[in-house]
């Protein structure tokens, strides 16, 4: 992409409305507006992310077995009666009148509209288990929205519902989403750690956050040092093997985790001093089994092998990518601006032209535009009439992975120079050279 | 995908409350499923149907130059009292208190909300031209929803907004539009008419709707037959040519094309006899150019090459991709069910084991289905324990362009059945025959 083509507005001031690093940061690099207290638009470079996290939640949910579909934003209240939660839901949820005075709201989570959809269909004990998952935009009318995308209005999330015939089925259900949260997360360049959770609102018995650690993170959190190394389950896992998922999950289970609100500081104590880590950290997803509490009042039943009709043992699963979005940014950025870990960077390589209308070094820019672009590098290339001071500025504001410098000093050398956002490393290179590395 | 791990709930009557081809297509198939009164539940095969006309009319917006951000659903109605149309949109508008009882609604368009993050960045004409669009979900509360998605209350919409300096600019951004159309619907197996159209409430003194011919299609149309054997313009058409555009822009627009609202009998009556086409037509695209209508009362201006403060001239460009999975069902159906253009079908294949549990077809299947799988070929395995008239009939309802049927007395002789679903057309050849043929 060309940045004379492209719609990147910079801002050189921190906005004053912005209280955390990566609601500035957003800001500044031209990603997100506001258009109404916890309402933003994703201008391009911050929806190419947003993609880009979609596409990884996405491919580990299809993985695991989950199934996707997309229910509408808008739901009838007359569900929310059914499972009890219409009243219970107070003022967080948007309700809405509509011409003919019918009773509706813009869905918060889908558990009722799920469980209607899946008791419409499903009959048999032998049509599962299920796990029906979508990506949509959800609304949340927080009483004093906040902090950008960590606790907006209006969000996006994966949202997925497992039905299963009994609990051992729901368990292994459980697992599965556990597995892939732990996947999806560590293809992001997140570290992020499982801790035991209250089950709030969604209800049920049995919850983890997913929690990553970052100095700015929301709350407090402790948990022992060896979550950091712990090398998760590799693509080829077997999500069939109920036995092997088990395991997995009393690896990542076995040792101490736990946010401020479920920490027992006795328990924490016997974590050796040199293992306990106490840290700020920031939740992005949220795992939840709650047995029968909606297929009862909302008799989602399949008939068992005797015949016989039992409400099914459902369980839901939450990632936020809205929210993922700042909260990368909250683990991974430094004074100049973001840090993007490659597989979320909205391009992998900034080419800087040092010097724009120079015929040597727009040939030389042109030519590597072309090639890297060829060879499906995504690349945005700072075309602009800039001098080099600003387009560095922009280059380490953004934080894409790379970049790539082209000016006369260089050319004359038959080089150009590589940095390297994440550590700030410089190399001066062949072109051709830049080219191997930018592609292998 | 297997379906015995899929969710693709087949009814095998069609629901009362479906009164056209299209939507009794996609209850039956288990595309659909109504939630409320206009909003729907995209279930598996409909959503695969959605994201593969989203990536087209994507890919065509983007090589036009258009860039992609994404609005919230949610706006302020403050935004729409600025331009004036708040009062004017009337009942359609859904209309929303928060809980600080600020008047909020959700969106049915957005030429308010894209103006106000334009003035925010934009100065300078050197800026310009832009064209940035969006995907995303609009709500218009029809007072009688009906026909499924072809006028649904929630629905997904493309919109796309230039900004020009001047007129002849805009004309130029309005052409780029009108040419991304072209193609887009013809990449979706569609035979798409420009007509010149009323501009309605979007206001403006040019426009024209994208109308496909369908024998169930809402309205009447009159068009020259020779629109019916035009070629579009292809991939590498140079979107920077002005007088390019404009020559396909004349050639697309020389011809007889109205609607019945703006039909003239005596200028049809022009049209050579044997030339003329009165047919049936369904509106899938509409463009749109206004002038300074919402740049003037909203104070989008940028600054000219004198320094003089000029409100910019606006288009906004519509295609709706939910809609347009009805209208290609209407387009491209048979008794027996739907046939999907390969380049929107859900999978390309439909792969038939007619004796689910012996051992050799169980195992022919399962390599067609591991090769066509392995070469990047989408297949629908049906593998389900079904005799096989069922199986026979629900790869005709949904539809799917090629069908691969493996049986015992086939596989005697070594072969499998191939059954284009298109026009009904069956061949024997060998498994590798059939992996060629469906992997070139």
């Amino acid at each position: 992409m060309r940045l004379s083509r492209y719609f990147l507005p910079i801002l050189r001031e921190a906005p004053r409305e912005a209280e955390i690093v990566s609601h500035r940061l957003m800001l500044r690099a031209g990603m997100l507006r506001q258009e109404s207290a916890g309402i933003y638009a994703f201008l391009p470079l911050g929806l190419r992310v947003l993609n880009k996290i979609c596409a990884i939640v996405r491919e580990e949910q299809n993985r695991s077995g989950a199934i996707e579909l997309l229910m509408p934003t808008i739901q009838s209240a007359e569900l929310w009666r059914e499972s009890g939660r219409y009243e219970a839901y107070g003022k967080e949820m948007l309700r809405i009148e509509d011409r003919h005075e019918r009773e509706m709201l813009f869905g918060p989570t889908n558990e009722e509209m799920i469980t209607e959809i899946f008791r419409a269909y499903v009959r048999s004990y032998k049509d599962l288990p299920l796990n029906l998952y979508h990506i949509q935009w959800k609304f949340r009318d927080e009483v004093r929205p906040r902090f950008g995308l960590m606790r907006g209005r209006e969000f996006l999330m994966k949202d997925a519902y497992s039905f299963d015939f009994d609990q051992a089925g729901a368990e292994h259900s459980y697992n599965k989403m556990f597995v892939a949260y732990l996947r999806t997360f560590a293809r992001m360049g997140l570290k992020a750690i499982p801790m035991r959770a209250d089950t709030g609102p969604i209800g049920g018995n049995l919850s983890h956050e997913f929690i990553i650690l970052a100095s700015t993170g929301e709350s407090e959190v402790f948990c022992h040092k060896d979550y950091l190394e712990m090398a998760v389950p590799p693509a080829d896992v077997n999500f069939d093997d109920v036995d092997g998922l088990k395991q997995i999950f009393g690896q990542w289970t076995a040792q101490y985790a736990a946010t401020s609100d479920m920490h027992e500081a006795a328990e924490f104590a016997k974590v050796p001093a040199d293992k306990q880590v106490s840290a700020r950290g920031i939740e992005v997803g949220h795992i939840f089994y709650f047995g029968t509490k909606y297929s009862e009042p909302m008799k989602a039943v399949v008939a068992g092998p005797d015949g016989k009709e039992t409400p099914i043992h459902g369980g839901s699963y939450g990632i936020g990518p809205s929210r993922l979005v700042a909260a990368i940014i909250e683990a991974s950025h430094d004074d100049a601006g973001i840090i993007w870990p490659e597989p979320v960077a909205p391009f992998k390589v900034a080419l800087l032209n040092l010097k724009q209308g120079d015929a040597a070094t727009d040939g030389a820019c042109e030519q590597m535009y072309q090639e890297l672009t060829a060879k499906g590098v995504e690349v945005l290339y700072h075309d602009r009439d800039e001098r080099p001071g600003a387009k560095f500025a922009t280059a380490d504001l953004i934080g894409l992975p790379w970049q790539v410098m082209i000016g006369p000093r260089g050319l004359a050398e038959g080089k150009v120079e590589v940095k390297k956002r994440a550590d700030g490393s410089k190399e001066l290179m062949s072109p051709a050279a830049a080219v191997d590395l930018l592609t292998k």
